[in-house]
């Protein structure tokens, strides 16, 4: 076989080159998982519970899955959901659904039946891979479809997953993108496929440890059993994992355990946690994104030069959302209005926007949403930030969580950071209250540490130590706080109780 | 400013997405100078001498060099041309060439006149920036053109890098690639750009240590006073390292140094060297590609069972070409007439291929020979291989370099390999002498160590004692060996030698 090469016309020789097979590849992160398998072929890939699964078994597994969906009917432009937790079907379905040429979806496993349900209809799934544990959730959202996908169990008695894959050819290979721009996921939530990293082990021929549920006391064994080495989470989850840690080195004898580093996001850990883990030995990397630019697309890059800095300046530095990663196209604190970059004064605020392959495609089926979002030329997160002298942002408020007090912005962000620095604060959150004189204040919900005898003077009179007297909380409630699945503070809720104070 | 979505007609909804300014990006290595830039700012990017310039210098260096040429009129589609060390220039020009949107040429310093001449004519280029120290060559070189490049001079008294550098608006910023698939670079040689790590460098933040001459004194001085890390160079420029790290570590008392990583390239190293180097305490990482793969194209990735293996056997694990790195699309050995993977049995021969994005464009000018080197649907490297059980590859001779002795085909490489476990042998290299009887015979130019006193039929015993008969040389020189400016040993030369013995 001779491959005529007819060369671009128009174009000046270097770049009268016509894309080939030998040349050109669309890139999908299925060549990763591909190469593990030869690479990688006898490392742990996938450790759930007791078994272990090495590459070369998880390739042949995600390869059956694909082949298993596309004689289902499967293929470019269709959807297929899964409702799982994470598990090894989990990291399967991450590389077997793509593999089958269809986009994959990942439906949180906390909906309600009638959120399913909509899920299912609106991506128009054609297939839904389903842990049975939620058949109580899936069975009426699937009853409540005119045209339900066809529904593959995974686990209890009517298990038919295993058979599904089986009944593929793991030796049949994988359907690779016809266009690299061609959609590898949709999201419906902030499940966005474990920020992207389930496609990035295998690049580097990692083990996904798996955990169903999120306990100190289960990442304490995964820290020893599995001898885990790195982990994501919200602050919430930092919390648990700085337990474990302490956990695990005790069950040591006090031997520090090995590196052990950790990504956070979805909220700005406070300085007081990020202090607390360094103690503990976990090395906390800051990152911030949103479902819409695939999960992490700013770092606090740590700097040589912040070593220097007291421990309380460090901190500060280390919360802040950061600059872009290598990947993320750009960066930036946009005017709204305008949207020209704010002055890197580290008090003008803006909103942080991101240009880049790292920013999602669009909205599913609402055009309008979309242009709203890219309004700017770029995508537009809405979160209200600064950009410091050196470039790093940081994240002031979200847009609607700003507090405007008497003509006055004030960033609950750092109200909620000054009272974290109590000893007795566990957590907190500050929103609006309205007000008849100064339109809103600032509200503080407050929640203690086990034994703590705070009352609302002190805190307040420590929170004028440390702030402007008008972004000083006027007013404190004490008890528990109302969270989401993932950790993170369900603010609205709280609003509602400021307007009923 | 409102921006209006359009959807893709004809396509389902998940795939109906156009590419919008806020989601889709041209990828260039500029993305990464242009970040360190901010994230890096003041971290060293070059050490050139006592010379050190910060990620934000290099980068307003690099900005004024690209917007210097084009004012010169280089833009899209013209060629520029360096002939430069290993210096910041050469760093400068890496980065600041791309930025103006031309493509980068890096002539081989130790060319001739004639040869430079036609590298210039034949690239057409706009612009040749070169050192003094050079002059010799390129004068007449451009002198025989009839329409040279503007010549920008760097070092000596005649220099006018500097002026020129500063004649561009380091604040204007750089021209993005207006289509991907756009020519960053054109090579002559194998000199392909530091084998593509100078645009890697400022991604994560590391720094350039320039040599302008490679010696063993120069590289242990940068060990110490640079404190590098990494390294690259081909097996010849492994063993000065070594030299340099037992150097380094009796300048310390013993001490060992920092962990060394080099890679290393351009033909599979000794297992012999590989020992000797882990025994200085060099980390070497082989690698192979060609220019037409922009260097690396895969690795011997290192495998935790191999620990299990005998020194000798693992040594031989690790002097494989091996598989494939994260980036490079595919490779495979194919049988040269069908294309056919050939089976991973470590026996059957045929040639490695290449496929995917790594891969050249093609060759400047010459569509036949790209259409010979992409006939097989993929980059055809001319090295003759075999695939083994584990899918590592593993190269037994350039096509050109295999000896054909009564009908069975000898790997040189075999032969170098067993004759390099010879501690009195420092060199050696292995050709095919004509022979009446068998048609060609293997011939072994042996260069030995200082004080060594080895005989012919001594050697001789030794190579009968660790092949089969018909691989053993029939004749052996002793001498030193010719060799490239690169280090390369000269195989065509030895040839015309054992033809004339």
């Amino acid at each position: 076989m001779r491959a005529a090469i007819r060369l671009l016309s128009g174009e000046r020789p270097v770049n009268s080159f016509p894309k080939t097979a030998a040349n050109y590849r669309e890139l999908t992160p299925l060549s990763y998982v591909e190469r593990a398998a030869v690479v990688f072929d006898d490392s742990p890939a996938v450790v759930d519970g007791d078994a272990t699964r090495t590459w070369a078994e998880t390739f042949a597994r995600c390869c059956g899955l694909g082949d298993a969906l596309r004689r289902e009917g499967c293929g470019r432009g269709d959807v297929v959901q899964v409702m799982l937790d994470n598990t090894a079907e989990m990291v399967e379905a991450q590389h077997g659904v793509p593999m089958s040429g269809a986009t994959l979806g990942c439906v949180n496993t906390r909906l309600d039946a009638a959120t399913v349900a909509y899920v299912l209809e609106h991506s128009e799934a054609r297939v839904l891979v389903a842990d049975a544990r939620y058949a109580g959730t899936y069975g009426p959202a699937l009853a409540a479809l005119a045209n339900p996908p066809r529904l593959v169990v995974v686990g209890g008695p009517g298990a038919t997953y295993e058979a599904f894959v089986a009944s593929g050819d793991a030796g049949s290979g994988f359907v690779r993108p016809r266009d690299e721009w061609d959609a590898l996921a949709v999201n419906y939530t902030f499940h966005c496929n474990g920020w992207g990293f389930p496609w990035t082990l295998p690049a580097v021929g990692g083990a996904n440890v798996c955990l169903r549920d999120v306990s100190a006391d289960a990442i304490a064994d995964a820290f020893v059993a599995a001898r885990v080495t790195h982990l994501c989470g919200a602050p919430v989850v930092v919390r648990t994992a700085i337990e474990a840690a302490a956990a695990t080195r005790a069950a040591r004898g006090g031997e520090r355990a090995a590196p052990l580093r950790m990504m956070t996001g979805g909220a700005p850990p406070p300085a007081a946690t990020l202090r607390r883990a360094e103690a503990a030995g976990l090395d906390v990397t800051h990152v911030y994104g949103l479902t819409e630019t695939y999960g992490p697309a700013t770092l606090c890059q740590p700097r040589a030069k912040w070593a220097a800095l007291t421990d309380a300046a460090a901190a500060e530095k280390r919360s802040r959302q950061g600059v872009a990663h290598a990947a993320t196209g750009g960066v930036d604190v946009l005017d709204r209005d305008t949207g020209a970059p704010v002055p890197a004064d580290g008090a003008t605020m803006g909103e942080i926007c991101f240009r880049g392959n790292i920013v999602m495609k669009g909205y599913l089926k609402d055009a309008a949403a979309t242009a709203a979002a890219f309004r700017l030329g770029a995508f537009a997160s809405g979160d209200l930030a600064v950009k410091h002298a050196d470039g790093y942002v940081q994240i002031k408020d979200r847009s609607k969580d700003i507090i405007i007090s008497g003509g006055e912005n004030i960033s609950t962000v750092e109200i909620e950071a000054a009272l974290m620095e109590h000893d007795d604060v566990e957590e907190c959150a500050v929103v609006a209250r309205p007000d008849a004189h100064w339109g809103e204040t600032p509200c503080a919900f407050v929640e203690t540490r086990a034994g703590a005898t705070l009352d609302e003077a002190s805190l307040l009179a420590f929170a004028k130590g440390r702030l402007a007297g008008f972004k000083a909380p006027k007013s404190v409630v004490f008890g528990a706080l109302p969270k989401t699945s993932t950790g993170k503070i369900q603010k609205f809720a709280l609003r509602d109780r400021a307007r009923a104070l």
